[in-house]
């Protein structure tokens, strides 16, 4: 891919060495999101950060991104009632909005609307999720957190071991995850869910084109013993035709301390693409897991953040000179604050 | 009009000289709009942005204006429901909220409520829009493109010849611009509408008694065909007390490409304050004509912002001072791509 | 209390001279505030600007003060009903977005919510309002307005004498500043209300117990003839569980320049923790006070700029280098308007 002015509309978009070079730029804006060092690089820049459909965790995920480097953002959140009413196709609000910025970051609750705003804009467009369509930086920063959380344990995304948990139907990410893993060798999936909820056949048969081994199944217990990561997700009930069919299945698969400690082996890492539902009847992760330093599902969207920069750099081309316009940092940073001394004992890191 | 400092409620306020100075202005916003050049020099100055009614196009435009100039953005969106509940004064509004800020753009849904804050605020406040009363700012860009789309043929404002279409009843845009076309000489214009939505008679006469020649007919074909400017509007179905009245407008003046073929000008130019109702039933200004080098309407919305940023400049008296604050730019000028590599087929400039 | 990656999470974390550490750094603000002079000590921070409750006047003044000390701002405003609809605990939400920005200040509808975010933040929170809790940095402006407006006069704050008027009983402001006038001394307070809505027993205790003369009254023409300050409240009507009982309290004690000149010294000081009930049942402080120069509430709200500039320099660690880090101001100061020519006759300055 030929990421300068490039649109991120899907992860179909990216061939292996473009993750490689997401995650190798994602590695070096590390000093900035963590506050050690501070790049000004894109500094006059603005985002168009366009939410027609709220998601205050992504929005602001983005926006601090930007932030980040140095760019100012411009936001709006929810319909734009007025000018739907009034008749106004997305495209002209592309063609609009586009004038007003360098980069715009979309959410929409249509599938294929972001694809139809790009083409109409004269700046690149970042997909941040499109209903149940797409939502590519989720996508890079569960497998960038993968890589990651591997890399200490001698193990890499070629040869890796995951079990899916939860709505495997519905549920966008781990479609997405699919498809990624597909680009790589040599990998066991084990699919847990309801039969009702299982993963598409097409992603399937995907992976195992891809020359992976994938076992379905709906037994929490008996797949989670030989992994590298445990991959939770949450029962999407709002999909549901019938929200009552949902709390069938919710609270169907849980992951608690005492089941970890009795199956999995030590050090397997517990993603989530959150929100997780942490109410009595769901609770799909435990929060007794919170203090088990291998939940790593805050690193996650920690690691978002990186993505997110990575990607703004590489679309406007400053990868290569962020430390070029690197500025004193001159307060002081609350991440090295002990922990013992600030009264935050549910601190993960 | 003696910029600094000033409010700006009405188009009223603006006699030519003062039309002049703006635009003088706003071409030398042309360069930092781009991206080709950069200026800080409102750094640390922080403008209010009031829409106590929601409008996402002209919001952002101001806040992208101000960020272009170098300065932070504060917002607001929707009816402060909890300080109105408490019954609080729009004058106490403007007394605290301007305490924050170093100049308020205040969008409201009542006529005449943005002159009342301003009597209170201590920071200069700009009319983004106050009911069916005034949007100056958008009588100001609507004429600005007119000059620059002339400037190419070798015709001025003075004699300019233009037909304004639709609802021009309701339309508050081409009432504003009746009015600051009154202020330049010798102006043919043809107002096409039906009947029952004409433009209001003391706007004719005020155009008349500016010695221009007005024109009132509800025949499209017959009026478009010498004016170097059709202006068209989109039936304003909010304002009608019976929607269903409004169908019955809907749809009777649209232009295509046929239409405009074979009864304009060559190089007539076409604008509209949009936003533009694409629905079907509508229509005014038909996607065919996208492709229409001589469509202006997104160069409208471009131009408003080099107009906002001139008010802003002109306000806060820092107009002679945007290029002595310049900065590298570092980024990838997004606007610089060659269309035919970005795929982004409706790229209209 | 020890300010650097401090909580701020209610006045009760305060003693007395740390309420003097954000006084005296908060006057070091006002030329930041009043644009003589530009800080740029927080380059590249992030302020998470998190109301789950809307709340503009104190959302945009936390904002900006954020910004005149050069920071960025990532706001979110109401519910984020797509996460709680989720099942998203609070401490999740803190989890995730305080790896986002430096500091972060939240509002929310629930008492205690806030301390909860809190102790899963990674990063200081400010508390914003959390209900009918707390909201310290109103608190800590009151009591600064009262500190500042006393200067002149030669008087302090201990000796202090000062009458609470209105509803005492459901008045977040004035439990606060009684919880805050108990670490001075000396202080007579005058507690003027309807009998049902009096201030709460043990707030009273409170203040007896440091040995201050406390009045219970309902008679407001004679409480306000000897005090230096007269603090005035709204009838929280959106407290009560049955509005109509709210009705025959509002309007009970107006306070208008008629009864101001008969009863009250020369000087007494006005004060109102805003917004003020201009409706005519209610009425609280006539507008014709509005020109009394004693009138400090607009003072109010600039000091609270000063006062939320105050705590983020001393919980980031830079209240000693905002003036290591100043840059020119390059706009004209809109404040130094002489007022005459603005047309800005309800000033209050």
């Amino acid at each position: 891919m030929d990421f300068p002015g490039a649109h991120i509309l899907s992860i179909e978009q990216f061939q292996r060495e473009d993750i490689e070079r997401v995650f190798r730029t994602a590695d070096r804006m590390e000093p900035y999101a963590q506050r050690t060092r501070l790049t000004r690089v894109l500094e006059g820049a603005i985002l168009g950060n366009m939410f027609f459909e709220a998601s205050t965790r992504t929005r602001i995920s983005f926006g601090a991104a930007f932030n980040l480097l140095g760019g100012e953002v411009r936001e709006s959140v929810g319909m734009d009632s007025s000018s739907l009413v009034k008749g106004e196709s997305l495209e002209d609000t592309a063609r609009v909005l586009s004038g007003f910025s360098d980069v715009i970051c979309m959410r929409h609750p249509e599938a294929g609307s972001v694809a139809r705003f790009a083409s109409a804009s004269r700046v690149p467009v970042i997909n941040g999720g499109d209903g149940s369509n797409e939502h590519p930086s989720q996508a890079l920063l569960d497998l960038y957190t993968i890589e990651k959380e591997l890399q200490g344990r001698g193990r890499t995304v070629d040869g890796l071991r995951i079990a899916m948990v939860g709505d495997l139907k519905f549920g966008r990410t781990v479609h997405s995850l699919c498809k990624l893993l597909s680009l790589f060798s040599n990998i066991r999936v084990v699919l847990v869910s309801p039969g009702e909820l299982a993963m598409p056949g097409a992603l399937v048969e995907t992976m195992r084109d891809a020359g992976h081994w994938v076992t379905v199944t709906d037994n929490l217990e008996a797949s989670i013993g030989e992994v590298d990561i445990v991959y939770s997700t949450r029962i999407q009930e709002e999909r549901f035709d019938d929200r009552a069919q949902a709390d069938l299945y919710r609270g169907r698969f849980r992951l608690n301390q005492a089941i970890y400690t009795r199956h999995c082996d030590p050090n397997t890492v517990i993603m989530h693409p959150l929100p997780r539902d942490s109410r009595l009847e769901a609770n799909e992760l435990d929060p007794d897991l919170d203090s088990n330093p291998n939940l790593a599902i805050f690193r996650q969207t920690d690691n978002g953040l990186l993505v997110r920069m990575a990607l703004f750099a590489l679309i406007l081309d400053v990868a290569h000179l962020v430390d070029k316009y690197e500025q004193d940092i001159r307060w002081r940073n609350p991440r090295q604050k002990p922990v013992a001394s600030t009264g935050q004992p549910d601190d993960v890191r």
